[in-house]
């Protein structure tokens, strides 16, 4: 079975829906995925997992309950688990994300936004 | 204590040495890092960690046992454990990785090309 590479450009190109984050890769019991933002996603945390964000496209504000931090491309951050955050995307912004394959999008807030675990 | 985003240019323009992986961020028991990779390091594996290469500028040659793998910028692959692989850059690359805190560069190959843990 031969290995393949990712182009994350590729896999955007694929990606039409906003808050949707898709799988691309997976490694030790983490996914990779990708995610197009645009506008305000829900204040959540996850008990359980580090999230990172890398930008790659855009501008992200992730606002926590005492800072707030402007992401650019080329930047990431680290949400260590238990600490609440919320996405804000002004313009459309295409994150790659890094997160333990437990993790659900919304966190501990289940909504009608809580996407599957899926693959593109 | 304030959460810091990480500027990947930034990191990469502290980092002078060519296979000298540095620690950037940590999250579930894995290490983000960042290297500068020029001419061919050594065949080896990781006997327990995935690896993702992430080749942020250049291109980078990742030999297989069986196959070959060309990363442009903006394109990854994850290494699964066990699997030989051999980088080799003709010119300059820049890559990110994300492995476990327990990995070794040179993997099961100790050599004089193994790094410790070090963050920039």
């Amino acid at each position: 079975m031969k290995i393949q590479k990712v182009n994350l450009q590729k896999k955007f190109g694929m990606l039409r829906e906003h808050w949707s984050p898709r799988i691309v890769g997976e490694l030790n019991e983490s996914y990779v995925k990708v995610v197009r933002l645009k506008g305000e996603f829900l204040w959540h945390h996850h008990e359980l997992e580090d999230e990172l964000f890398l930008v790659l496209k855009g501008r992200l504000l992730i606002r926590l309950r005492d800072q707030e931090l402007w992401l650019e491309e080329g930047e990431f951050v680290i949400i260590p688990k238990g600490v609440e955050h919320l996405p804000v995307a002004h313009e459309e912004v295409h994150v790659m994300l890094l997160e333990p394959k437990s993790t659900v999008n919304t966190g501990s807030a289940q909504s009608e936004r809580s996407v599957p675990d899926q693959w593109i």
